[in-house]
C-alpha cells in the first residue's frame, strides 16, 4: 500500500508538501497538481490526514497526567496504549506536574489541537477548565481522581478499600500507634485513603488520634517530611499507613536516616505497587492497584464516549489487594 | 527593526519565500541566495511566535522516547519540560515503546500535526522516517542514541566511559569471569557500553570471553534471560555488568531465584541510577547519567536549531558517575 512518502517521491517534492496538499493548505498550484496527479496514481488512501480533514479532528488523544515521574501512571499508560492503538488512535502524554495551570495550559492545546478525546488525571480541584472542554463537545474521560461537578465518564480504584486493607493488616500484627501519611486534602484519592484508615481503625475500636495523621504532596521529599514531622510528635507512632508509592519512599529514607528498623522500631504498608518492593531490606507491604487495567478500562470508556457522545457518564470503580511482605510484620 | 515583509521586499520574493528559506525548506538557490542577503542587510532577526503563525506551525514539541516506563526517559522529560516552557513552548510525549513502525507513526503525526520541533530517542538503527522528518524542515534533536546518516543535532552521554568506569572497578575488586548484558546490537548505546567494557578488559590485560557477552532487549525479561543463559553457561561469570536500569532488575531477579548471593556469589554494576539502589538488599552499585541535564541539553539544543535552522548540527556528550555499593564489592 502507499504511503506519503511514496506519494512524495512519485510527486517529486518533499512530504511536507503532500502534507499540505491533503490538508487544503495553500502550496504553489503546479505542485499540488504534480502530488493530486501521484496521489490517483498510487491510489494513496490518507489515513491519519484524510479522517482528519473530513471529522476536523484529529486521531490522537491526549493523556494528561499529573506526574510523569510516577510509576503508576507509566503503566497505567501501556493500558490505554493498548487499546488507542486497537481503536486507530495514537497517544501523545502531557505532564501536568500536579499543577493545576499546566493542566490547563495542556488542557487549551487539546483543544486547539483538536485531539480525538482527553484521558485526564486532574492535578487540582478546578474544573473551569475541564468543564470547558466537555462544553466543547471534546470527549473526556477522568482516571485515578475523581471530580465533582464534571459531567465525564471516570475510572477509579477503591481507595477506601486498599486504605482500610493495610490499616486493618497493621491492626492485626498488634501496632498500636498507627500513622497516616496521606496526599492533598483537595485529591479524591488523599480524602478516600484517610477515610479507609479511618474506617479500619473504628471497626476495630480505636480511637483515631488526629496528631498521627499528616497531609503530604503524594511526592518524596513530602513523604520525608511528613514522617519527621511525625517521629518528632510527642506521640511517637510506631506503624505508618502511608498512601502512595512516591511519598512511600520518602518515609522509608526518613525512617533510615533516623536509624529506625522497619518494622522493629516502625511498621510500613506503602498504597501502590513498588517494581522494586521485594529487592528492598526489608521487602516492603503494599496495596497494589490494577495499573494496566485502569489504563484499559479508561481507554475503553474514551472510544465508548467518542462513538455515543450523548450517553450518560459512566463510574467504574476497580479493586485493590495487599501484599504482605516483611516491612509489615511483627515480630512477637 | 525589519519585519519579514522588509526582507521580502528587499529580495524581490514572496513573503511565503521568506518563510520557506528560514524554515530551511527546498527553494530555488539563487531566490534563496536573495533572501539570505536580504535578511543580512537589514539584521532581520526572525520573531518566534510571528514566524510560528506564518508557518502554521503549533507550539508543541513532540518527545518521542522509546520506553515511558523506564524512569531514564522520564528523569529526561523533567529537563526537557524546564527548558520548552521557558521558551513557550508545551511537550507532549510519544511512546515508541522500542518499536520502529510506532516511532514512524509518531514522526508521521508530529509532520501532520506540524509540531514546532521533535526530540527523538530512535527505536531502531532505521533512518528513513526521521530524515523525512529533517527534509521537511522539521527541527529535530536525538537524544540518547545515535543514528548514523542523519544531519541532526545530538544530545549524548559518553556510555564508552560509563562501561569502562564500572568494569575496571569489577576487575579491581578482584572478580575473574566478568560478564557483560548489553542491549540491541543496532542501537548506539548497547555498542558503545560493550566497547567501554571490552576496553577496561583489555587496559587490565585480559582476554576477553565472548562467552560471557549477551545481548539482550533494555527491558526486565530480557536481562532475566540473558542472565539465566549465563548461570547455565560451562564458564560461569563471577561478576556482571549490566548496560541498563531495567536489565539489572531483571538479573537481580534470576539469581536471587537461583539462590546465588550478591556480591558473594555473582557481583553485580548497572549501567543507569535506580531510584531504589540505597533501599536494596544488598544496596546496587550503578553508573549514574546526568539524565536531567540531558533532557535540558536536548531542550536547548532543540530552541537554537529552531533559531538557526541552517547551522551544522552539533553534538554533546556528557558524562557519567560511578556509584559504589555493596553490589560489587568483594569481600576479602
Amino acid at each position: 500500500m502507499a504511503t506519503i512518502y511514496d506519494v512524495a517521491r512519485h510527486a517529486e517534492v518533499s512530504v511536507a508538501t503532500v502534507s499540505r496538499v491533503l490538508n487544503g493548505s495553500s502550496v504553489d498550484p503546479a505542485m499540488a497538481e504534480r502530488v493530486t496527479q501521484a496521489v490517483t496514481a498510487l491510489r494513496y488512501r490518507p489515513n491519519l490526514v484524510a479522517r482528519n480533514l473530513r471529522t476536523r479532528r484529529t486521531r490522537l488523544w491526549a493523556v494528561i497526567i499529573s506526574d510523569v515521574r510516577n510509576p503508576f501512571f507509566t503503566d497505567m499508560v501501556r493500558g490505554i496504549e493498548d487499546v488507542a492503538s486497537a481503536e486507530g488512535y495514537s497517544v501523545v502524554l502531557c505532564n501536568s506536574d500536579e499543577d493545576a495551570a499546566k493542566e490547563a495550559d495542556y488542557v487549551d492545546v487539546a483543544l486547539a489541537e483538536r485531539m480525538a478525546g482527553v484521558i485526564l488525571s486532574p492535578s487540582s480541584g478546578r474544573t473551569t477548565h475541564i468543564n470547558s472542554l466537555v462544553g466543547a463537545g471534546c470527549p473526556v474521560v477522568l482516571v485515578d481522581r475523581e471530580l465533582g461537578g464534571v459531567r465525564a465518564d471516570a475510572v477509579l480504584t477503591d481507595n477506601e478499600q486498599g486504605a482500610a486493607l493495610a490499616t486493618r493488616h497493621l491492626v492485626e500484627q498488634g501496632f498500636e500507634r498507627i500513622a497516616c501519611v496521606t496526599g492533598p486534602q483537595e485529591y479524591s484519592t488523599a480524602a478516600q485513603r484517610l477515610r479507609g484508615y479511618r474506617a479500619a481503625l473504628a471497626e476495630a475500636g480505636r480511637d483515631e488520634d488526629g496528631s498521627l495523621v499528616r497531609f503530604a504532596d503524594f511526592r518524596e521529599p513530602g513523604g520525608h517530611a511528613a514522617m519527621t514531622s511525625l517521629l518528632d510528635s510527642p506521640m511517637r507512632p510506631d506503624a505508618v499507613f502511608v498512601a502512595n508509592n512516591l511519598m512511600t519512599i520518602g518515609v522509608l529514607r526518613c525512617l533510615a536516616e533516623h536509624a529506625l528498623s522497619v518494622p522493629a522500631d516502625v511498621g510500613v504498608v506503602g498504597f501502590d505497587e513498588l517494581p522494586w518492593a521485594e529487592f528492598a531490606r526489608p521487602t516492603i507491604t503494599t496495596v497494589g492497584q490494577p495499573t494496566y487495567d485502569e489504563g484499559r478500562a479508561a481507554a475503553e470508556a474514551l472510544a465508548r464516549r467518542i462513538g455515543s457522545p450523548d450517553t450518560e457518564p459512566t463510574r467504574t470503580v476497580l479493586s485493590t489487594s495487599l501484599h504482605v511482605r516483611e516491612s509489615s510484620l511483627r515480630e512477637r
